[in-house]
């Protein structure tokens, strides 16, 4: 058996057999690479986000070092707050919001975005990466969760506790559920546009998941991700979600309506095996500073987290994005691992 | 049954029959109230916590305005790193060290430390805070935990990631381990002291134990801990190790030698129950969040948390630090509910 990397990236996803796990890494585009780093000294974040050939260019830049089996179109979790007007701007500490959701004034900008229109420069994106690596490789598309996006509105910024969102959420539920569900809407709009646009899988990601309890994921991010995945249940890709806080809420999250649940680095794939069951196919979850450690050890983590989902309905991939001092030789060394298991 | 907030208090750190659960909160003594910013405006945070006079006042101040059964020394969990050079700023987005560890002669500087005389000011707040509160109201003492010490001093300051501590620990881990060991003889030495001066619990926090795959809790933080309790087990007063990502270490972090586990937010207590057995004191979890919210509801979750936990061997408090815009209200109604329990 021989298989493409996109023939083994879906296969993988829909828990068929496959010759060997596929790989690839969030954030396999970025400032870890002195390719970016060019294009970025050049033009800013946003343009290389709005600019189809730009981010089609930092798109392939991974795929020319690494045999990974997925591109992910580059973009940013936060293009529906932009399209908005909420004014995203990428400072050192991570992204702030010039305006902060305050209420019904916001959720109107929200509900007025037409994703089809405002958003077309991830359509095109998507489209001309199509053109590039299709039918070798599998594309991804993706979006931020509705309470990740809900919580960079509302906190105006990163957070340790999105202690506002909950905040509202407690003072006043209906006014935080139809800023949820209104992002959920919004968010559904641009997976369907990126699976229109070419892209054979998608990725909703909740990166703040793990700041909820258990009783506040099921009561406010649960419902909204559900809505998201089923407004596109027609789509007939397989869909992913990410959430950091695997450990706390997996089991509520794997009835979100997700064809693979996507964990951090804090559950052991063996234990995510164990509670969801053999066939609910996992990505995840190196640590990611394991990248900084030596390739022999590199090589020790990939065999076993190969040994514990027996290598099936499992998708090689970290537990969180890439950061910029990670040494693009040790997601090589990572990479190559995976490649090896073949 | 009348039992004093102090034997309350002890009762339940050891499993023995309270008449209701005692209850006090991380961080109770801060910046959410106006006393103490009125204290702060006069003297430096680092003034306060080396004047035991003025510790011992802004510890006292909570215990003006509720009725929790416990008091903890006001302090710091970088005394250690600051007694031996590190120089710790505390700044807006937390504290960060002018000198970071580097090796070896960071570790010679660490292991020189004297804990009775370089950290006599913390012996001192104890001893005078005991004749403060003493019989009625318990006194906790308290140290960072040595993988949470080393964070710090490793990545120099708050960290996401605590990569630059893994990539230590990957790299040389004889220098990791001597490093997480140096500190653990420390933080027992400090503990000691503070139950020397009069404390009657000691709580050890590890903030950054979530930050770890499970393999590296136990590689890494687990030994460390575990001889922070070793070396104080001929102490008669019941021990609590805090940490942040319950729902990842939890069976491991019961092995530490601590008494009592202290567990954040993202772990229902009920679940917490069932993993470690009903006699397994635990101490926690309410989302610090929840006390911006409608006293009715704070009053339910308290309600909620005392029937997963049978209101036995167990100690009321929040999942993490109460942090500065938490209403004074808010603290008012969730202890008041937790003594209605009674």
């Amino acid at each position: 058996m021989s298989m493409s990397p996109r023939e083994r990236m879906l296969a993988a996803c829909r828990a068929q057999r496959v010759d060997r796990p596929p790989v690839w890494l969030m954030r396999q585009a970025g400032r870890y690479l002195p390719e970016y780093l060019a294009v970025r000294a050049k033009h800013s974040f946003w343009e290389v986000v709005r600019t189809p050939e730009l981010a089609v260019e930092v798109t392939l830049q991974p795929l020319r070092r690494y045999d990974v089996d997925a591109a992910i179109v580059f973009s940013d979790i936060l293009v529906i707050p932009e399209a908005m007007g909420a004014g995203v701007v990428y400072g050192k500490g991570g992204p702030t919001m010039t305006r902060p959701f305050e209420g019904e004034e916001d959720l109107a900008r929200l509900n007025d975005v037409d994703v089809a229109s405002s958003l077309d420069y991830v359509g095109g994106a998507v489209r001309l990466l199509s053109e590039n690596i299709h039918p070798k490789l599998a594309l991804i598309g993706f979006a931020g969760a509705p309470l990740t996006l809900a919580s960079y509105l509302v906190e105006g910024g990163p957070s340790k506790d999105i202690r506002h969102l909950k905040a509202l959420a407690y003072h006043d539920p209906d006014m935080a559920r139809r800023l949820l569900f209104g992002l959920a809407d919004k968010v559904a709009d641009l997976l369907r546009l990126q699976v229109e646009a070419g892209a054979d899988v998608v990725q909703v990601f909740d990166s703040w998941a793990g700041l909820l309890t258990p009783a506040d994921y099921e009561a406010l991010a649960l419902p909204a991700v559900r809505r998201v995945f089923a407004r596109i249940a027609d789509l007939d890709v397989p869909k992913i979600l990410y959430l950091r806080g695997a450990a706390s809420h997996l089991e509520a999250a794997a009835t979100a309506g997700a064809d693979v649940l996507s964990i951090d680095q804090t559950l052991r794939l063996s234990d995510a095996r164990a509670r969801l069951g053999p066939d609910f196919p996992l990505q995840g979850n190196l640590d990611a500073a394991e990248l900084l450690g030596p390739p022999e050890r590199i090589r020790c983590r990939v065999q076993e987290q190969a040994a514990q989902t027996g290598g099936q309905a499992w998708i090689a991939n970290l537990g969180q994005g890439l950061v910029p001092d990670i040494p693009p030789e040790g997601v090589k060394a990572y990479v190559d691992a995976v490649v090896e298991l073949g």
